[in-house]
C-alpha cells in the first residue's frame, strides 16, 4: 500500500500508457461516438414509457417507484437576506456508485475508463468511471444486463481501496442526492470490453483541456485522490530529484506545494470555526411539495417549465443507444436555460497557492453551506439571476491569458441534464488582489481542501469538477 | 495559542481551582439547588400558555413558530432489515449555542460554569455551559432577559477560539437538531454571576462521577476538546516527565495514549470506507407529516401517547422557575417512558485501548448513520424493544466490577425532557472478547473519535456523553 502512492504520483506525471498517448485516446472515443448509434428525441410526457405523473400529487415518477422523480419543494434561504421560492427538484433518494477500477500495468497504475454514452451529452460519448451505477441499476430494477464490473465493487474487501466517499451532486437541482465515490486497486485479471480503456491519471487530466469529453462522474472521483502520503515522507532531496525525475516545472512543483500545505493563512481548526459560524447563522428550510402545487411553475403537455422561461425546464425523452444495458428507454431531463460559469481564483499568499472558496447555500444541501469555487453563477442558481452580480465575477471574465490557467466548457452529468455545459475555469490573481474577503469566503490551501474532502459534504461538486482538473506536470 | 495545549491539559488533570475542591462545587450546587424555587406541575394542553395545537396540521405550536413545535414524521429504515413506522418528532430547526468561556486564572485554565435550572431535570440544578441559548433565546422572542455573557460568543472573533462544533442531539426525538458547541477562551475581566463558578476541567470531569449533576449540553461540549495539540509535540522524556509530575496514573497513559493514536487497528481511511459502505447500503427516509396524521398514537388532552404506553409521551408543564430569564412559563416536554443504557466496550488492541463503536441509524440523523456506542438501548428506541437483543448488552450488564471504569446516571437535556436518565458505562474487555465483530461494528481509537468529533455528524450525543466522561487522572 505504501508503494501506491508513489505509483499514484507517477501516473498522474504521466500522459502515455498501455491505450497510447492522450491523442491516441482521443481517437478512441471520438471513433466510439461515431460508432454507437444514438437518437434522444423529446417527447409529450404522455408519451413517455413507464413514466407518468401521480394522480395525486402531480409528481413525475417511474411505474416501478424507483429510479428518481421529479418532485416539488419550497425554500426558505436566510443568509443575511431571506428569499422564498418553490421550484421542481430531482428526487433520487438511493446512494449510486461511481467506481473506477485501477490496476498496475507493466509498473503503471491505470484507471479503467469507458466510453459512455448519456443521452443527455452534448457530443454523445464521454469518458466515464468504470462503474456508473444507481442503486436500480444495480439491483436490476430494469431488468437490463448486469452493469459490467460491478462485481468489483460488490466485493471491495478483496481489493485496496484508495478512496471511499460519499459526495453531494449539484444542490440546485437534485435533493440532498450523494453518490459513493470509490477507486479500488486490484491484482485480478481484468477482461476488458470494447467500451473500455487503461487510461493513466495524467490521461484522464489532460483530457480535461478538452470541452466536454471528461464525465460529470469522473471528474468527482479523480478529485478525492490525494497525493499527500507519499510525497509528505520524502526528504528535501528525494523530493527534488523525484520532481525532477518527472520533469515537474514550475507551475506543477507550485500545485505540489499548495496540496502539501495542511496550514495555510487559516488552520483547519479556523476553516471550521469559519464554517460553523456561517451553519448556525444561515438557514436553509426546505419542505418537499407535490409537483402540482409548485407556484410560478406549469406542466404542460411537454414541459415544466415557468412562464418567463428562466432557469431550467423539464422535458420528456425517447432515447435509443445501441450499446447500454437497455437499448431503449424513456426519461425526463432537465434542460437548462442558460450557461453557467465555475471559476476558482487562486492566489500564492506566504508563497503557496490559497484557493479562494465560497460558503454557498443551494437549495437541495445536504448542511446548509457547502464550499463552491470563487464565482459559481450556474444556470441553476434559482435566485437572484439578473439582479446582483455576484463578487468576484467581473475579476474572472476580466482576467488576462497569462492568469488563466485552466478554461474549458465541461458537461454536467448527461443522464440527467439535457446538453449542459458549463465554463470551467482557475484563475491566478496578482499581488493586488485583496487578502481580505467578504464574511462567505475563505481562502484554503489544496491540502486543506482534500482534507475537507475526505469527509462528507464539504465541497460541491462545482469546486470539486475544478479541484480535478488542477495541473502537476 | 500553542500554550494553550499545556494549558488544557493541565486543567484536566486539576481538581483544585478557584472555586475550591470537588466537594465545595457540589456543595455550591447544592446549596442552588436549595436556595432557588423551582415548581413544575403537569397541566391539561389547553391550559399551556401560548402554545396550541395548529388547526390544519394538528401539530403542537408556540403562537410565535419560535422555539420548537411537536410534530410527525414517518419513518422508512432499512439497515438490512426493513421497518416503517411513525412517531411524534420534535422539530426545532434552528441551531443553539452551547458556549463554554474559559479565562487563565492564577496560571490555571478555568471554564465559567453555570449552575443552571431547566424544568425537566431530576435534581432541579444541572452544571452547564456559559451559555445555552436557542436563537429564540437570543433574539428574546419570548422578551425576557438577555443571556449572560451572550456579548463574549457574538462578538467570538475577539477571542480566542478553542473549539466550534456544530453536533447533533437525540437522533431518536429531534429531527435533525444540530447545536453549535463553542469553546472561547478570554482575557478580558469576566463579571461572575452568582449562579456561575470557574471549575478546571479535572472538576467538571470528576462531577461526572455523581449521577445526574453534569448536563447533556456540558457533556457534549467538553467531548470535544482534543489534548493531542500540546503532547504529540513532546519527546519521549518531557512527556514522561510532564504525566510524572502531573501524577497520571496507569490508566490515565493509557487514556492518553489512545489520544495520542491517529492509526489503530484501522486508519482513518479504513474508517471512511466503513461509512460510506454502510450508509451507502442502509436508507433512511423520514417525511414530516401532521401531527393528528401519525398513526398508532394518539392526543389526548393531557398527553401526546401511545395506546401501550410504550418509548415516551409528550405532556404540557407549567413552569416556574426563580433564577431564569423567564421566570415562569408553560411548554411541552418529552418524557421516556423507561430507562436507557449507553456503554462503551473498550479494548487494549496492540496495546492501545480501542472503543467498539456501533454505526447506528436513528430517524433524525442528518446523515443516515452516526457512531454510536457500542450499547445504546435508548428508551426512545422506536423499534425493536421487546424483541432481539443488541448485540454486546449482555456482555455489558455482566460485566465484574473490575472491568467497569464508569458507571454513572447522566440526565438528557432537561429544557425538552422530563426526568430522563440513562445509565452510562464504559467497560473494559479482556483479552477473552473478540477482535472481529458484525458489518456494523467498529473499532476506533480515542485520537480517532476525536478527529472525527471535529467534523460535523459524525458521533452522536450518547458517544459524546461517554467520551466526556473518560478519566485521564
Amino acid at each position: 500500500m505504501q508503494g501506491i502512492g508513489q505509483k499514484l504520483i507517477a501516473s498522474l506525471l504521466t500522459q502515455d500508457g498501455p491505450s497510447g498517448g492522450v491523442e491516441d485516446v482521443l481517437a478512441w472515443i471520438r471513433r466510439r461516438n461515431e460508432e454507437v448509434s444514438v437518437k434522444v428525441t423529446p417527447v409529450p410526457f404522455r408519451d413517455l414509457k413507464e413514466w407518468s405523473f401521480h394522480p395525486l400529487t402531480g409528481n413525475l415518477c417511474h411505474k416501478t417507484g424507483k429510479f428518481f422523480s421529479i418532485e416539488g419543494i419550497r425554500v426558505v434561504v436566510d443568509d443575511g437576506a431571506r428569499r422564498e421560492w418553490e421550484q421542481p427538484i430531482i428526487n433520487q433518494p438511493e446512494v449510486g456508485f461511481l467506481g473506477i477500477l485501477t490496476k498496475i500495468i507493466d509498473g503503471t497504475l491505470c484507471f479503467l475508463m469507458q466510453a459512455k454514452i448519456e443521452p443527455g451529452n452534448l457530443n454523445h460519448v464521454q469518458l466515464s468511471p468504470t462503474l456508473q451505477a444507481t442503486r436500480s441499476n444495480y439491483t436490476q430494477v430494469h431488468q437490463g444486463r448486469k452493469p459490467l464490473y460491478l462485481e468489483f465493487f460488490h466485493n471491495a474487501q478483496s481489493s485496496t481501496i484508495l478512496l471511499d466517499q460519499l459526495q453531494s451532486e449539484q444542490g440546485s437541482r437534485f435533493l440532498r442526492k450523494r453518490n459513493r465515490n470509490i477507486v479500488l486497486l486490484t491484482d485480478e485479471n481484468v477482461a476488458v470490453n470494447e467500451d473500455y480503456r487503461w487510461l493513466t491519471l495524467g490521461q484522464i487530466k489532460a483530457l480535461m483541456n478538452y470541452d466536454n469529453v471528461v464525465n460529470m462522474d469522473t471528474r468527482t472521483v479523480i478529485s478525492g485522490l490525494s497525493f499527500r502520503q507519499f510525497l509528505v515522507a520524502l526528504s528535501d532531496t528525494a523530493y527534488d530529484r523525484f520532481m525532477d525525475l518527472h520533469g515537474v516545472g514550475a507551475g506543477g512543483l507550485a500545485m505540489f506545494d499548495s496540496e502539501l500545505a495542511r496550514v495555510g493563512v487559516n488552520t483547519i481548526d479556523e476553516i471550521l470555526h469559519w464554517l460553523s459560524s456561517l451553519k448556525s447563522r444561515y438557514e436553509l428550510l426546505v419542505d418537499r411539495i407535490p409537483l402540482h402545487a409548485v407556484d410560478e411553475w406549469q406542466v404542460t403537455q411537454d414541459e415544466i417549465v415557468r412562464p418567463d422561461r428562466q432557469y431550467f425546464r423539464v422535458l420528456g425523452a425517447e432515447v435509443f443507444i445501441e450499446n447500454r444495458e437497455v437499448r431503449s428507454w424513456g426519461q425526463p431531463l432537465v434542460e437548462p436555460m442558460q450557461e453557467g460559469i465555475c471559476a476558482f481564483i487562486i492566489k500564492k499568499m506566504s508563497g503557496v497557492f490559497h484557493f479562494l472558496v465560497q460558503a454557498k447555500i443551494e437549495c437541495g444541501n445536504f448542511d446548509v453551506v457547502e464550499m463552491a469555487p470563487t464565482v459559481q453563477c450556474l444556470t441553476g442558481r434559482y435566485q437572484g439571476a439578473g439582479s446582483v452580480q455576484p463578487p468576484f465575477l467581473n475579476y474572472v471574465l476580466n482576467a488576462s491569458g497569462d492568469q488563466i490557467l485552466f478554461d474549458t466548457k465541461q458537461s454536467e452529468e448527461g443522464g440527467r441534464f439535457y446538453r449542459e455545459q458549463n465554463r470551467n475555469l482557475v484563475v491566478e490573481a496578482g499581488d493586488d488582489f485583496p487578502d481580505q474577503v467578504p464574511e462567505n469566503f475563505c481562502w484554503l490551501t489544496l491540502g486543506q481542501l482534500k482534507e475537507f474532502l475526505r469527509f462528507n459534504n464539504y465541497l460541491n461538486i462545482q469546486a470539486r469538477s475544478l479541484i480535478a482538473a488542477l495541473k502537476f506536470g
